[in-house]
């Protein structure tokens, strides 16, 4: 038995080396194709070939007897490791006629994260820091473009501070919310004028897929090529007004951060056992706790600027402790009914997002579930 | 250079097509591996033969300069489809001379999968369904093991009404909470008895790696083989007292979805537009969104069961709606040095574990915006 077994493992040894063969061949293609990509100035994602590629690596899955999840799944993590790749070859330089690029916090993650793929397009870049304000005219001089990427509470500060920009110069900030800085941006500059919010962190492999909101602020004819050069980069742009903008950052960030930042902090006065609770996790409940856990490994000051950058925020949060407690009440009355009756109410409300949210959220479960050791 | 990207395309999916030619090759390999497992009575999940055989293939991957994380990543997807495909094979019978196994409300969803997984193995299966109390002694006779699967709120009416089951007959419960349902069975026979808790609900592919907790309730020693039984499908088993057992779960289910419960009730009560939420949704926001509408797509009457199944959740409950309420005066005094300060103590209480959660999920994070369209 455990020669046949040896056997059996030996042959699937061979398979798996024979399958990380293809990879590397892979990997050294999709370079090839950024190299292309690079010099005629093409987006890294291209949403109509992933599409079609997938549907025919289906179909011939099915003929195989191969689940068509399992090579979809597999090809599009191969992806991710390809358009990381095509990154490092570079990116056309969409406007080469252009002045510097001068990034105010460059030295910052999400700076870093921008400078390094402005110099991929080839675009000369500057930083301006705390310690840089004396030389900040010379810094500035003949810049093309200024992005503003300092902590959310600097943000309206180090606009102010920043001395008369030239005409043409494009003036953008990377704030979280968006419309203080844009007014802000609007008054000191009378040049073109956009807000951008790269929804995302600072350590994405690349920006494939990747959302960026805009908020159009001043002669947009002027920074249609940046934001063209953005999806060059693999970004999906999503336009908003600045107040649209900031009212659903109430949600998605502020009352959410705060929320979390009330469970953990409940966790930690109730002393509960980390280890144990984690040992007895399902896969859902461990993402839960992850996602709590994660928020206390990060800067507590972003994350008190975000929450209290607003008195709407506050509202908002108000708001919700009053739902928590007229709920409570249900459950101190011992009123199943009500439960059930509000608990199909926002079912209803959401609709069939309820379902598509649990079917994606089955997929993810369950690739947390393969990387358990 | 149309041509020039075709060609490597072409070339592309050439690759992508030996890579379905190998996973068909592997499957097949990895099917009579079951075989021989089934055999031999052999579980499917063998963590040290994952560990060695991950081990081998980064290192490999590393001196062909591919990712070795991309290898990994895609072994592990690969495997889950194994154990899936190994399930199908059949388990060994560890209890090959016992009496038939009941399952109580075995057309249940929970039941169904556990009614397949004993019959995989070879046992004889009955299910006892609502309307067939009037033939359960017929049912129940001669049986050698009785698993209770009904909803929460049935579990200890449906234990007291079993009839009287033979002295050796084993019984077992499958609710998620265990200290009550453990004493009516203690209290209604004088066999062995054992309470489990799957921590997964019913729609997962294979038992692999999955947790089960146990609660040990009388003569261990009758059902040491269930427990076996329970690793040969995969299952990792969590032993605990039922006490400790509900104590945790108040954190892990009753507050949790009571919290989720809220927060998706109060995104009704503000009418948010979900589809523009989404459309500016980080992955990571998408994901916590995700994970409240989900709550939704599920049975109203098993969360109502679960949150108000103790008078201890209650008051856990009220304790986080508390702490809630105290750090909001936070907010509204503008207490940003306290605010940060509260972040930092619950930073210190999860320890080593803050950073770690912060990178589980970002690998989660990452294959979540792999899926994107």
């Amino acid at each position: 038995m455990v020669a046949e077994l040896a056997t059996l493992r030996d042959q699937i040894d061979e398979v798996d080396k024979a399958l990380l063969n293809l990879l590397a061949k892979r990997l050294n293609l999709v370079a090839q194709v950024g190299e292309v990509k690079s010099q005629h100035g093409l987006p890294i994602y291209v949403p109509e070939r992933e599409v079609s590629m997938l549907a025919s690596r289906r179909k011939e899955a099915e003929q195989l007897g191969v689940p068509p999840d399992l090579i979809e799944d597999v090809l599009r993590r191969i992806m991710r490791e390809s358009y990381t790749s095509e990154n490092d070859k570079g990116f056309k330089t969409l406007k080469p006629e252009m002045g510097a690029v001068v990034i105010v916090g460059g030295h910052g993650k999400m700076g870093q994260l921008f400078s390094k793929l402005f110099k991929l397009s080839g675009y000369q870049v500057r930083v301006l820091e705390q310690h840089d304000w004396q030389q900040a005219e010379t810094i500035l001089s003949g810049a093309g473009l200024v992005v503003v990427s300092v902590p959310i509470h600097l943000t309206e500060q180090v606009i102010h501070r920043l001395p008369k920009l030239p005409e043409e110069c494009i003036l953008v900030d990377l704030a979280s919310v968006k419309n203080p800085p844009l007014q802000a941006m609007l008054a000191v500059h009378n040049g073109p004028v956009l807000g951008l919010h790269p929804m995302f962190g600072p350590d994405v492999g690349s920006l494939a897929k990747q959302v960026i909101a805009y908020c159009d602020g001043r002669q947009p004819e002027a920074y249609q090529w940046l934001l063209e050069q953005l999806q060059v980069w693999g970004a999906k742009l999503q336009a908003i007004s600045a107040v649209e903008h900031d009212k659903n950052m109430a949600f998605i960030q502020a009352l959410r951060h705060f929320a979390t930042f009330t469970y953990g902090l409940n966790l930690s006065q109730e002393n509960v056992q980390l280890e144990q609770l984690l040992a007895l996790s399902s896969p859902i409940y461990r993402l839960e706790l992850a996602m709590i856990g994660r928020l206390f490994a990060q800067d507590a000051e972003l994350y008190g600027d975000i929450i209290m950058s607003s008195e709407d925020n506050l509202a908002l949060i108000k708001r919700y402790y009053t739902c928590f407690g007229n709920a409570l009440s249900l459950l101190e009355k011992g009123d199943k009914a009500e439960f059930i009756a509000e608990f199909n109410q926002v079912k209803a409300w959401f609709g069939d997002y309820a379902t598509h949210f649990l079917n994606e959220s089955r997929t993810l479960l369950r690739q947390a579930n393969d990387s358990r050791r």
